[in-house]
C-alpha cells in the first residue's frame, strides 16, 4: 500500500481515527451487554456512550500515541485515554476481557468496510463491462485462439465472458465476506472464564457480525487465509482482462485504446505512441494483491490456543491487499468506461485473411453436399492454401473452382461467408450472462 | 503425486480408463442431443452406444494409443478407436465439437469426481474430531499462548476448535464444487457456430453439470483459481492440526501420542523414541498441495480467446493437489481417530506451576471485596511471583498470607482454584459447534 | 513430473536404480574410511566392493522392496539386501552411522547429477541463442515496448538478451551446484558421536562433495531454497524468452513461427493455422518449477535438530523441478534451433508506420540546426501527426514541408532515415555479451 | 513496510531525498562523460555540478512535486526543477537519455545502498551468534528429533548451526549485490542510437555499478528475481532460528528465554507469562520478506523491448522486502544478544530421561565385548524399556542386571554414561565453522 495506489476512501479504514472508533464501538456495546446481565452498573455503560462516543480527532489520537510510548501496550493506552473522556466509571470498561478481544473484532469489522467498498468497486467493473458489451454486443472481431486467428466473435461477447467472470468474483467476496464478518470477545484461552458469551452475542449483533463458534483468544485464521484467497482470484481477472487490453492496443492489432485525454503524451514525437500503460500497471497491482495469498495461507496454523505470528503479516497484507485490489478495481473500471475501440479496424482484421476462417464451414457444407469427408477435406484444404500463399479471398478461389462447383452453387458458396452464422447465438449467451440481451 | 502418498481411489480418476469413459459419455450424450434435433440420425446416436458404452480396459487403451503415436492428437486417436468399435455410425460422433469441448468438460468432471472424494474424507475427519472431541469433553488440559501456560481449556474444546475448521473447509469445499461443474460445448471459440447451445445443456445435464454460460472454446480459469486456493486452505488446516499433535507429542508435554503399533520401532534402542512421523508428514504433504495456488492463480489470464499454457500445469496440479490432498486427509482421520492422549499428563501439567492460572481470578475476587485495583494487583503480584519463584502453590501462599486474609477467607480462597470455573460454558461451546454438548 | 514433460536422462536420476547405487557407494566409501582408522577390518570394506560393487537390476529392486515391505525401513531393507550380497562382513556396513547420513548425501548427490544435466542443457539453449543471434546479427525488425512500436533493433539483439539472461541463470546455478554439493555423515545429532568426522570427509572427497561443516542430522534446508529458487529464477527467463515467441508468431506480427514439420496440421482446414503450442507449453512448465520456490522456503525451518516436514515436499518437489526444468531447456532449445524467422516481414514492420520512429531523431537535427527546441518539438510533431493519420511516409511529408527545409536540406532529411543509426552499436553489444562480435 | 517494522537507515533510502540525489548523480555524471566525448560542452557539465550538487531539501522536493502535478511526469519534473537550479546550461542534461536510464539505474543503487546495509546487519547477527555460541560452547543441551530426545549436543552447536546458516545467507547476499550492481545508459530500446555507450561505462565506474551488458530500455528483471529470493532465504534462515527460540522459551522447556527487562510486564499477575513475542513476531516477518519471492519471479517476463508491468510490483517489494528483512535482522541480533538461556534446566533435562540416550552406546559396547547383535540389543531393550516405564536411571538398572554383567563391569558401564562421548568433536565442528574453536 503506497499512496500513489491508493484511495482515501480505503486508507481511511486502516487509519488510526477508525481503528480506534472501532475500539469505542465494541468496548462500549461490550458494556452495554454487561450491564444487562447485571455485571456492571448500567449507568457506567451509559456513561461511556455519553462521554465517549464522538470521533477520534488528532487530539485524542496524540494522547492515545503518548500513553502508548509510555505503557508499551495499545489497549491499555486506548482504555487510558477513555478513562480520561469518561471518569470514573471507565473502571468498568475492557471487564472480564482481553485485547485480542478488541483487536481480533476490529480487524474483522475493518475487513468487512473494506468488502463493501471491494463489492461496490465490482459493481462499478460490472456496469462499465455490461455497458461496454451491450454497446458491442454486434461488434465482429477476430477470435484468436493461440494468438492465432481463429473465427469471428464479437466484441460483445469478449467483455460479456469478463462480466461472468467478475460477476463470479464479486459472489466469491460475498461469501468471503461472510467468512470474516465475526465477533469474539471470549477471554485468554476462548473458554469464557471471565465473561459470560451473552456480551459476545450482543456485541456482534449491534456491530453487524455473527459470534465466532469457538475462538481461542484468537478467531481462527482460515477464515482469513479463504479471504484472501479470494482477493487474490479477483486480482487474476484484473490481469486476465487487462492483458487482452493491452494486446488490443498493439501497434499490430490498434483494436483498441485505453483513452488517451487531448494533452497527455506517450513519447515527445510520435503521435502514434500511446501506451496500454494503465493496463500494463494493472498486471502489476494483480501480482502484489496476488502476493498476500501464500502468507495468509501460512497464518493458519498457530500454536495451540495462539501465537502472534500472524499479527505482523496481516498488519501489512490487511491494508496492502485490500487498498491495492480497491485501486485496480477503480483504474479498471474507468479504463473500461473510457476505453476506445475501433470496429473498423477489428471488421478489417476479421477479412484480412480472405475468409479462411470459414473454412471449416465449408467442408461441412461439402459433406452436406453428399462428399465424402476425405475429398471434402482435400477440395477444402487446397483452396485454403491457395488462399493463404497467394493472399487471394477463398470465397474467390472457391467458387473458381470447378472441383468444388461441381457440388455447390456459387451462392451457395458465398453463403458460407455470412459473418452472421458465427453470431447467431450471441443473444442466447448475452441472456445467460446478463439475463437479457 | 507419488505412489507413496496416493490412495487408488483418487488415482483411478485420473488414469486413462477414467479419463476415455468419461470422453464417451460426453460423446455419446452429445450424439443423443444431435439426435434430439435432427442434426444427426437416431440410431446413429443409439448405436454409439450400443457399441462404445463399455469400460476401456487395457485393449482399448494400448489401441488409442497406438493412433495417437501416429496421429500425435489424443482426441482424434479416441474417436477413431470409438469408430472401430462403433462402426459407419461413428462418423456422426464429434460432429460440430472442437477437442477442448471434450477435453474442457472432462477435466471438471474429473475434479467433480476427486471433490466428491475429498468431502467424504472431510467427512471421515470430521467424524473422527467430533468423535475424539466428545470422548474429551471435560478432559481439562492446560490452554497455551505464545507457547507459555495461560488458563486451563478441555482436550474437548482443542479438537472442537479444529472440527470447526474443517467444517468451514467442507462447506468452501461444497461451494468450490459448484465452481467447477461445468460443462462447455460451445465450438472453436465458444460461438456455437457449428453446434446448437441444446447439446451443451443436454449434456450438462446428463452428466450433473451446468453449462458454462460464456466459454471461448475453454472454460474460464478464475473457476479453478477458485478451487486450487480452497484446496489450499484446507491443507493449511491440516498442517495445523499436526502442529498441535507435533507439539502434544513432544517429550516435554507427552499429552498425546500418534498411535504406535505393537510392533512398530521408532528407534532401535531407546523406547521413549516415537516419533510424531505422520503429522511431521502431514505438515510436509500441506505445504504440496498450498503450492498448486500460486500456479492455478498465474493460470487465470490467457490469451483472447484461448491459449494453452494453463494445460500443462494441469496436467500436474490437477493429480497432484487433489490426490496429495486426499492421501492427508485419510492419514489425518486415520490419526486422530487412532490417536493417544493421556489425560492424566495434562493434569499434572494444569497442576504444574501451582495454581498460578488463577491469579487474574484472585485479583478479580479481591476488588469485588472491596479492595482496589492497584492494592489487589499489588498483593496478588506479590504471592504469584513468589509461588513461580519458589515453586509453592499460589493458594497455599495466598491462604497464609495476612494481608490477604484480611479480605478473603480460606474458603474462599480455595473456591477460587475451582476448575470448573474455566469449563463452566464448554457445553455451550459444544452447542455452538456440534449443535448439540 | 509426468511421463509427457520428462526425458528418460532426468528421470533415471531419480529411479530406485540410481538411489540405491549411491546409497551403495556411501555405505562403501564409508566402510574404506572406517576401515583406514582401525574402526573395521580392511577386509570386510573390501568384501563390500568385492560383492556389492554391482548395478542394482529389477531382481536387487525387488528384493529390497520386499524386505521393506516386512521391515516398514528403507534403509534396513537396503542393507538387509546387502548383507546378503556381501555376507558375514555385511555387519560392519553402516556402522555408527543414520539413516539421514545415507539419505541426505545421497538427496544432494541427486541433485549434483541432476544439475550437471541441467548445466548442459543451458549450454545447448546458450549454443541455439548464439547461433541464432548472429546469424540475425544485422536483421532489423521493430523495437517495441509497451506492445508499441519505438525503434528498430536487430533480432540479432534480442537473441542476445536472452542469451545473457540464460548465461547468467548457468552462472547462478553452478553456484547453487556448489551449495547443495556436501555431504554429511555425523550421526543422530550431528555430533559424530558414534564416528569419527574422517569418514564424512573420506567419503565426501570420493563423491566430489564437500563435508557439510554443521549438521544435525540433516544437512540445513536454507541449501535447498537457495537451489530451488535459483531453478525458479531460470523458469522465469524461459517463460520470458516464450512470450516473446508467442508475440512473434501471432497472426499480425507473422515475424517469426516455432518450427512446423511438414505433415504437422494445426487445424483441419485453415492453413495458416499454426500454433506456437511449444512457448505455450513452455509458458505452463515454468509456472511448474517457479511452484517448487515456495515449498522449498517453507521447508528450512526444522524443529531442535531435526524433523521430518521437508522429506515428503522434497520426495516431490525434487524429481519434479529438475525433471520439468530439464525438460523445458530441451524443448525451449529444439524450438530455438528450429524457430523460423522472417526477415522480410520485420522489415515491412519497420517500414509499415512511414519512418515514424525517426521522429525523435528529426526533432535532434533541428535542435543541432539551429531551431529552438519548442519550434522543433512543434515542426516535427506536427509532420509526425500527419503522418499517422494519413499514413503518408514522414520522410515525405518532411521534404515537402517548406517551413522545415528552411533548416534541413532533403539530403539531410533523407539521411535521417538511415537504418544504420539504430545499428551502429550492435557489435559493441556483441562483443558484450558473447565476447565476440 | 509500515513504520513499526521499520528502521529509518532503510526508509531514507525509498524516500524522495535520496532518490533524486541518485537521480542528479547519474545525470550529472552523464553530462561529463557527455562532455569528455564532445557531445557537450565542458562549462555545461561544470555547471550541473556547481549548481545542482546539493541536498534534495524539502524545499526542493516540493518544488518537484508541484511541477510533476502538472506535467504528470517525474523526470520531466525532476530536469524541469534541475533547470531551475542551473539555468541556461541545464539544456545539456538528460540529453540522449531515456527515463528509464536514469529510474533502472536508481532503482539498482538503491537495491545496493539497501544491501550494503542488510550485509551489515548481517554482520551483527553473525556476531552475536558466534558470540553466544562460544559462550555455549560446552554447555549441554538435548538434542532433539521430531521433538523427542535424541542425544546430548551443546548449546554452542546449535547456535554454530545458525551462525552457519546465516553466513551462507551472507555470501548470497554479497553474491546478489554483484547481480543488482548494474547500471544502464542504453535509450529507448537499448541500441545506443542516440547515446554512446561510453556515457553508460563512465557512470557505472563512477557509481560503483557495472554497465549492463544488454539492455533493453530496462535492466533485464531476472537480476531482480534473483535478488529477492535470496532475501527470501535469508528470511527463512530467521523463522527457523525463531522458531528455536519459541520452543526454547515454551513452559515446558523453560531453557531459554528473550530478554525481558524489569519493568517489562508479559500478563498482569501471572509472573511466568513471559510470551517469546520478539521470535513470534520474527515468524511472521519472514513470511513477508518471502511474499515478495513469487511477483518478483512474475516479474521477470516482458513483452518483447520492455514494458511497465514490474514497475508498480517493484515501488512495493522493493521498499517492503529490504526495509522488514532490516528490521528482522536487527530485531533477531539484539534478541539473540539478549538472549537469557538456562544451562542448568537444559541438563536436568538431558538427565531426565536417566540416560537413556546412551541406549546405543551400551549396545555398541555389548557388541564390542563379543555379545551378538541380536542378544546386544535384547539385553539393553529390555532395560531401557523399564527404564522409560518406571522412571528408573538407566545405569542403574543395567548395573544391577547381572545378564550383562557378564560382559561389562560396574565401571564399564559407569562410563557408558559419560557425557564427554557426545561432545567431543565440539572443537572439531566449531573449527569447521568459525575457523577456530
Amino acid at each position: 500500500m503506497i499512496p500513489r495506489y491508493s484511495r482515501p476512501e480505503l486508507t481511511a479504514i486502516w487509519e488510526p481515527a477508525n481503528k480506534f472508533r472501532l475500539w469505542f464501538l465494541i468496548e462500549a456495546h461490550a458494556c452495554d451487554a454487561q450491564a444487562k446481565i447485571g455485571v456492571i452498573p448500567e449507568p457506567a455503560a451509559a456513561a461511556v456512550w455519553a462521554h465517549g462516543d464522538k470521533p477520534y480527532d488528532e487530539n485524542r489520537i496524540a494522547r492515545i500515541d503518548a500513553i502508548e510510548r509510555e505503557t508499551k501496550h495499545d489497549v491499555i493506552a486506548f482504555t487510558t485515554e477513555l478513562a480520561e473522556q469518561v471518569g470514573e466509571d471507565a473502571r468498568f470498561v475492557h471487564q472480564g476481557m482481553t485485547s485480542s478481544d478488541v483487536l481480533d473484532t476490529c480487524f474483522n469489522l475493518q475487513l468487512v468496510q473494506a468488502t463493501d467498498i471491494l463489492l461496490s468497486d465490482l459493481d462499478r467493473v460490472l456496469a462499465a463491462l455490461k455497458k461496454r458489451a451491450f454497446e458491442h454486443k454486434s461488434t465482429v472481431t477476430m477470435g484468436r485462439s493461440h494468438g492465432i486467428h481463429a473465427e469471428p466473435v464479437t466484441l460483445g461477447l469478449k467483455l460479456a465472458k469478463h462480466y461472468a467472470e467478475f460477476d463470479r468474483g464479486k459472489a466469491r467476496l460475498s461469501a468471503a465476506r461472510e467468512e470474516i464478518a465475526t465477533c469474539a470477545i471470549s477471554g485468554a484461552v476462548g473458554t469464557f472464564a471471565n465473561i459470560d458469551p451473552f456480551v459476545e452475542e450482543y456485541v456482534a449483533e449491534k456491530l453487524g457480525l455473527r459470534p465466532e463458534p469457538i475462538s481461542t483468544q484468537v478467531i481462527p485464521r482460515d477464515r482469513h487465509a479463504a479471504f484472501f484467497a479470494t482477493l487474490g482470484v479477483i486480482a487474476s481477472s484484473i490481469e486476465n482482462i487487462a492483458t487482452e487490453v493491452r494486446h488490443l492496443q498493439r501497434t499490430e492489432l490498434r483494436e483498441g485504446e485505453e483513452y488517451f485525454s487531448k494533452g497527455q503524451k506517450g513519447s515527445s514525437a510520435m503521435p502514434h505512441k500511446r501506451n496500454p500503460i494503465l493496463s500494463e500497471n494493472l498486471t502489476g497491482l494483480a501480482r502484489i494483491v496476488r502476493s498476500a495469498v501464500t502468507p495468509a495461507l501460512e497464518n493458519v496454523t498457530l500454536w495451540h490456543e495462539r501465537d502472534i505470528s500472524h499479527s505482523s503479516v496481516e498488519r501489512m497484507i490487511g491494508p496492502d491487499a485490500t487498498v491495492t485490489l480497491d485501486f485496480a478495481l477503480n483504474r479498471l473500471a474507468g479504463m473500461m468506461e473510457a476505453m476506445v475501440f475501433y470496429p473498423d479496424v477489428m471488421r478489417e482484421t476479421v477479412d484480412s485473411l480472405g475468409g479462411l476462417h470459414n473454412s471449416q464451414r465449408v467442408l461441412l457444407a461439402l459433406t452436406q453436399a453428399g462428399v465424402s469427408r476425405e475429398d471434402a477435406y482435400r477440395l477444402t484444404q487446397k483452396n485454403a492454401m491457395q488462399s493463404w500463399s497467394e493472399g487471394k479471398p477463398l470465397k474467390d478461389l472457391l467458387i473458381d473452382d470447378p472441383d468444388l462447383r461441381a457440388h455447390l452453387s456459387a451462392e451457395e458458396i458465398a453463403g458460407l461467408f455470412d459473418l452472421g452464422y458465427h453470431t447467431k447465438h450471441v443473444d442466447t449467451i448475452f441472456k445467460r450472462v446478463f439475463g437479457e440481451a
